[in-house]
């Protein structure tokens, strides 16, 4: 089936059903970042494979609603497809609900998979279309054109001893029904993986760079009950889990366990990763309280055990990533190095380190202009050869037994220009200035964005994204609650939390910049007035320092620039040969 | 009638309407900042004066609920009146609500009068109370038992002419009718007072220091209704409104006016700024739409005229600060001067200067430790002496015909120390710091706030209430939308907003340091990436310097204050006497 035969076929199956609009988002039904093949619903009806997007059908339009990362990527894959890219202001904007206020006559109706929208979606569309008085169906019209529609994983999972994780499940469920108290709720439905794998000490391989599993929590007071595919898991493990007073029911029996809450009943649940379809299951009899999943903060504050993995783990990825600095240097123009083959080298030196697991997320090698699009990934269409000319920037990470990383370097290639100095100068600036920053306790994200900005604004610099996002223990690398850009998310940034602080210049059709290193929140200065929290570096990786315009940073930033590349020498060179030691000695000398 | 004797007959009446909780918040029927006499109930039911808090009434106990601010005003003015003072841990957090969910027993009967209350507010104790099953009753036990109640002010308000505003009420309206259609509301209620002066072109005196008018006003897509005690505008005023299609009724029928809205009407209303009696009153067959008043983002972004005129008002009120600060240092050690006659001879200067109109606020004249209490008002039993010695914090501001100021300087009097120069420069240099900022079209007003206080977080040094606040135009001192604070208020900052910069720091028993500007947002450069905005200083006084430690400032604050006193210089000079040119020439040397 084409593209505009799948299209042609949906827009029947609206007909059919009355109705005027059909909304596809990017998600499944635990409202994911990255999706199980069943759930990629938009590549299979557009075509388009970017990560984050919306599709509305209507008979007379048929649109993907995507953000500045993918204007250039959907605008090549969207075309003879049917489907034109709707281009968002705002990212994350749900900005089609503006337009469909527009184009909707009164009294139509308007029809998703309810498995796939979140509740605060679900409801955001009923309150905005209400003064059209819109109805809402809830349809799937993709099974029936989807031959071979892909099933759900069935890969084996696995449970980590507390010992490597440094909390028992037993001790996380005491902690989570503390808050669910708080809220006055006795009972708790669990929907995003990530907080799944936390809570119940478990990781799989259900989607990529992510080590989660498709499963469901429901807590109560006395009970812990998980909805999973059993097969996934060992007889030891579901002893461990029975052991630790959790019951394990099948994934599809979720839905009975939500009807059957006793009436009287208030539920914690978190609106924005909990699907609408699981939401409308809930009895009209039970309270529902919304807000945040208690796991979702109790997870981002590291424990002393993930915070010693982590650094454990920061130093075999420091190592990777020196040894491919020293082999980028070491074989350009000697052997052919493309994007892609530069990122398979890099997954190499990773894999070599003992506890790896995988790469935490697609890797960005993007040379030259690539660089100027904050989330390519080559394809064998646009692979380009790496020359000793220009930048090179490469943003990786791995996942590893006891830890995430995730770190971005530019590798300056040779013949640079001013501009490309200057720019590489101010990324740097930018970003050892967030990470050199002391902040009164109760600080929030959009405080440290602005500061980490503030050198770029300087120079009438800015970019695009957000400055830095949480990271998981071997686990999701993008993590909530916290995270750094400008938007008023009012979470403060607590001890023991693991950031990224990743600033950037892109110049389209030149080159992009970015610098990336994760820092830990850790004690500072305490005195009359306040608490102050500062952040530890824990990336160990060499930032180089060829196109440094001395002039342009204050002593502070050389201060710090130094310190850090004492302790990433410090760190690494124990695990290097010595070859790759006097390579690093260079690459850290004090400026 | 004492305290104690008020709290009995309160906790008679609570008994005899079987109410287990009173509530009193301070505000009025527009959810005023400045109340007037009337409204003014904590200082009738404690004694307390401080001009924010909540009492909360139970059989067993009798609590203040006020922020750091006032925790020593409290103290002392709350003895023996039968009420105890509970510190807020968050400034305008309603705490005492949590205690309520603690200490009421399921099932009890909370009541608060809800001329007094908004509707954000009384809806958020009707949620966090709902789990223990709280009904809630209107009532106000403060009429009977306060004799001479305070009637609502009668003062004259009066129109200002279109020429001088910069834009007819007819626009205005059409404006706020534009936003209205785009919240789908075909009819929108205004209660609070700087609004209704801005959308109206009007100005009175029922509060002091807030130059507005005790007003509502319905608008719907075709007529606009003033409630109003007409006796308050002449004949020729009210013709004024006649001819931009206003019409004027009763200040208390605007109750009927909701009442009789006709069913199927959208009505637009700012759930912070509206009283809860009057949004009950609204049909139930009538959607509501809660949202901001489109007056108050309206309003925020001043015309053409109103800078022109903002910028004479800077000249006017900059020259009187300017003599101010002679005189207190020609007059030192030679004249009695206390804190209280300083204030007084400060608002002399000003009322010679033309378009005086009164103060915008109760200044702050603040001697030695005094300036420790970020809002010290000085009493006759707290009044000293100053001397040629320590700092005197003064915070002050003027309401002209054409515009709103407000401006705090430290006067360094002799003698100073080491810490009291450190603490002097590392203030300034944040001040400056936020007022050369460029930041992107979009920046908000906690990105601002960050930025302002970095250079102060280096020193583990911090200050405890916001960086900034909205300025009106010839309005309230305090305005919204955009402030420039930790919260996480998303309020983008606009070409032609009006904020204070103003950080400081707190030496308790020692002394305090605030310097403040108002600032106008200007264009900046525009570029291939972004528009940028900046900060032009519209306050126009001399920042003493002789305490200044340049080691401690960076050459862009150095070059940042050698401007700004070269522009005070100039506009102020043509002002001044010969003698008046000289001590403002030394106090504007280049540093």
């Amino acid at each position: 089936m084409t593209y505009i035969e799948k299209l042609a076929a949906i827009r029947q199956q609206m007909k059919q059903n009355g109705v005027s609009a059909y909304i596809i988002p990017s998600a499944d039904p635990h409202i994911s970042e990255y999706l199980p093949s069943r759930y990629k619903c938009i590549r299979f009806v557009t075509g388009f494979t970017g990560s984050v997007s919306t599709v509305v059908i209507t008979q007379d339009f048929a649109g993907l609603w995507a953000d500045a990362r993918y204007f250039e990527q959907a605008e090549e894959q969207l075309e003879g497809s049917g489907f034109e890219l709707v281009k968002l202001k705002v990212q994350n904007n749900p900005e089609y609900i503006n337009w469909l206020t527009e184009v909707l006559p009164v009294g139509s109706t308007v029809a998703f998979d309810e498995q796939l929208v979140s509740v605060v979606l679900g409801e955001l569309l009923e309150q905005q279309l209400a003064f059209k008085q819109v109805e809402f169906k809830n349809q799937d019209y993709l099974s029936a054109i989807w031959e071979n529609r892909p099933e759900l994983p069935k890969n084996p999972a696995f449970l980590i001893d507390e010992q490597y994780i440094g909390q028992s499940v037993a001790d996380k469920l005491t902690a989570v029904r503390k808050v669910m108290k708080q809220n006055h709720a006795n009972c708790h439905l669990i929907s995003s993986l990530d907080d799944m794998a936390w809570l119940f000490n478990m990781r799989g391989s259900d989607v990529s760079y992510n080590p989660v599993v498709l499963s469901f929590a429901l807590i109560t007071t006395e009970k812990a009950t998980i909805y999973i595919d059993k097969n996934k898991l060992t007889d030891a493990d579901l002893s461990v889990l029975a052991d630790n007073g959790v019951e394990v029911l099948a994934y599809e029996a979720v839905g009975d366990g939500l009807t059957n809450i006793p009436s009287e009943s208030t539920i914690l649940i978190d609106p924005k990763r909990t699907c609408f379809g699981l939401y409308k299951l809930i009895p009209a009899s039970v309270q529902k309280v919304l807000n945040t999943n208690p796991s979702t903060s109790l997870k981002s504050i590291k424990n002393d055990v993930e915070i010693k993995n982590t650094r454990l783990a920061m130093v075999k990825d420091g190592v990777a990533i020196t040894q491919f600095l020293k082999w980028v240097k070491d074989n350009v123009g000697k052997i052919a190095i493309t994007e892609i083959s530069a990122a398979a080298q890099l997954r190499e030196f990773r894999a070599a380190q003992d506890g790896f697991v995988g790469e935490s997320f697609n890797t960005i090698a993007a040379y030259k202009a690539h660089g100027a699009l904050p989330h390519y990934g080559a394809t064998e269409q646009s692979d380009v050869t790496i020359k000793a000319e220009g930048l090179f920037l490469v943003d990786s990470g791995g996942q590893y037994r006891y830890g995430t990383t995730d770190i971005t370097r530019v590798i300056p290639m040779g013949n640079n220009t001013e501009e490309e100095s200057i720019d590489y100068t101010l990324v740097l600036k930018a970003m050892i200035e967030g990470c050199k920053t002391r902040f009164p306790k109760g600080t929030c994200g959009y405080q440290i964005d602005a500061i980490t900005r503030r050198p770029m604004w300087d120079y009438a610099l800015n970019y695009g994204h957000g400055t830095g996002h949480g990271v998981g223990y071997f686990l999701n690398v993008h993590e909530g609650p916290q995270v750094f850009n400008a938007t008023a998310t009012a979470v403060p940034i607590e001890l023991g939390m693991i950031t990224s602080i990743e600033p950037g210049i892109y110049r389209p059709g030149k080159h992009g910049i970015r610098i990336e290193n994760l820092v830990l929140t850790v004690k500072d200065e305490v005195n009359q007035f306040i608490e102050f929290y500062a952040f530890e570096a824990l990336t160990l990786a060499p930032i180089d320092t060829t196109l440094v315009k001395k002039e342009l940073l204050e002593q502070a930033h050389i201060d710090w620039l130094n310190n850090y590349h004492a302790l990433v020498y410090d760190q690494l060179s124990p695990f290097l040969s010595e070859e790759e030691k006097v390579f690093l000695a260079e690459m850290t000398v004090m400026l």
